[in-house]
């Protein structure tokens, strides 16, 4: 017993030495820890061959026109589930728009794609597949390519036992976002303090959280994933990109973005739409200027910084896939 | 002591029951089962730093000049560390003229190449990254990418703790060289079958082993990861590739390539040096006829093929590195 309950406290990360608190209970409430999964669909329930057959998918070249172009090349779990350079490089080496995001704990976005055209992953999953830039594939071309495998017209009929003809985009795009909903990074340092390990974070860490909150970056850069998942205005240096415009049509959302996630925002480098920016200390400064119309101090980039630090969570465990 | 001694015998595949002689002994000396570990090289000894570092670097696609492409993308985990597409295809989705071969086992290979224009893996290494259809990337640009990372510098210091400047091209290769000798494949039916588990093929399995023996595929096809690693002329439907003279530029070199492995053959399609060949029927139909001079019967061709089978082992288990 004596064993079972100090396991328990240990994983709760609240043991009662660690409890005194530290004065900055007020901040803290501000924020939330990331749970270990995000909302489930009620369409689209989470389960294990899904879950298997969305791992398939996402790690499957041959859904892309050249057949060496999967979803893990942009969102590569080697770096960070993105890719590390300022514009997403797919079909032929064409150059996008846009810096990728990382699929980490895009379940808690309640807006996919920078110009959130999709409201949620099973509408987003298709998208890069069929994005002339990115995988250039025919949608029913990549069905095609998916029938000519027994193993794949197995897994799509254990994983959607109901459906008559379960190889199709709309199963493809469930799978794909079901295994995107199993990518999460609990437990970062910031996680174990917030539920009540004071240890986990270090006196300037816990500054930049305070900057964090009385500078505002908190009213854009809120809830679990650190994102409202609404559109700002913004133009970065370089950037002439027109946003959410180019979605609703409405004057009102020129150069609108989605607020990105901040969770392991200091291994999804380069930052900003374009990806133009390089440093967090950079990206910091000119979320200071653009968002808040303020030149931070020196000191107070350092501590945010630190503090973005410590959103770095513990990376998903997997398997590559052993495709047929 | 018991439980012991029965964890050993069940883990040489030979219990006293399953030794029982089926009468194909002298088949099975014609062959070897695979080491775990291919021999080492008395200039790059094999260190758990060397290997941990060359992994990072065959995930690493900062190497490539477009920023997207690794080693792992055309030797892909998921695909037996090999594409399944007829030819490479690399920068700008340029394709090449050959079949990727897997790297799986390729440290038992006395040639590299379809052509062995290198004798082993640390002189194939860099050929991938320099190559304009691969990863095109100046070399020194390589090094000075990699000399970036803070991370890198450590870890190669740590894997080569001698040398003064240790980030440097030789030990780009050394690392990447170890990281590929531990991608073996032990423990297929057939190696467990070499080494006294008579259950662990099938009569047909059997029978196409004694068809390769006794049609003299085994000619070329030998040693422990089935290849002579010596060249042998072939022109295979298609291909106008002058192979191993455009190495050497002799006139009997003409369209010779080196003999590819057989481990894995199953899940390293398509086949020939410009993957032309889709199933491994074809295959051993067309390596009959070229290569024997024969035309195989149906039956032998299932039988062989049955028996190709069984030349699937273990996949590697590794995980996929955290990059910088």
């Amino acid at each position: 017993m004596r064993l079972l309950s100090t396991l328990a406290v240990s994983a709760l990360m609240a043991s009662g030495a660690a409890l005194a608190d530290d004065g900055l209970e007020n901040y803290r409430d501000r924020f939330e820890a990331l749970p270990y999964l995000p909302p489930i669909p009620a369409d689209n329930s989470l389960t294990e061959e899904k879950v298997e057959l969305g791992k398939m998918m996402f790690f499957e070249p041959r859904i892309s026109s050249s057949g060496v172009i999967s979803c893990a090349t942009c969102h590569n779990p080697a770096l960070g589930w993105s890719d590390r350079i300022p514009r997403a490089t797919g079909h032929d080496g064409q150059v996008g728009e846009r810096n990728t995001p990382t699929v980490l704990n895009s379940g808690f976005l309640d807006a996919q794609f920078w110009d959130g055209r999709e409201p949620d992953l099973e509408g987003q999953a298709l998208g890069p597949i069929e994005a002339s830039v990115e995988m250039a594939m025919d949608l029913d071309m990549a069905l095609e390519r998916l029938t000519s495998f027994d193993l794949y017209q197995r897994k799509f009929a254990e994983a959607f036992p109901e459906d008559e003809e379960p190889l199709n985009a709309d199963n493809l795009a469930y799978s794909l976002a079901s295994f995107q909903r199993t990518l999460n990074t609990p437990n970062s340092p910031f996680d174990r303090y917030l539920r009540g390990d004071m240890n986990a974070l270090t006196q300037q860490e816990k500054n930049g959280m305070v900057a964090f909150v009385d500078n505002g970056c908190i009213a854009c850069h809120r809830g679990p994933a650190l994102t409202d998942s609404q559109f700002h205005a913004i133009q970065v240096p370089g950037s002439t990109d027109l946003g959410r415009y180019l979605v609703t049509d409405e004057e009102s959302d020129k150069y609108r973005f989605r607020t990105p996630t901040l969770r392991n925002v200091a291994v999804t480098y380069p930052y900003m739409n374009n990806g133009a920016t390089e440093t967090l200390e950079e990206a910091v400064a000119i979320m200071g200027q653009e968002m808040l119309g303020r030149d931070f101090e020196e000191q107070s980039i350092a501590d945010i910084t630190a503090f973005l630090h410590t959103l770095t969570g513990e990376m998903p465990h997997f398997e590559v896939p052993a495709l047929p």
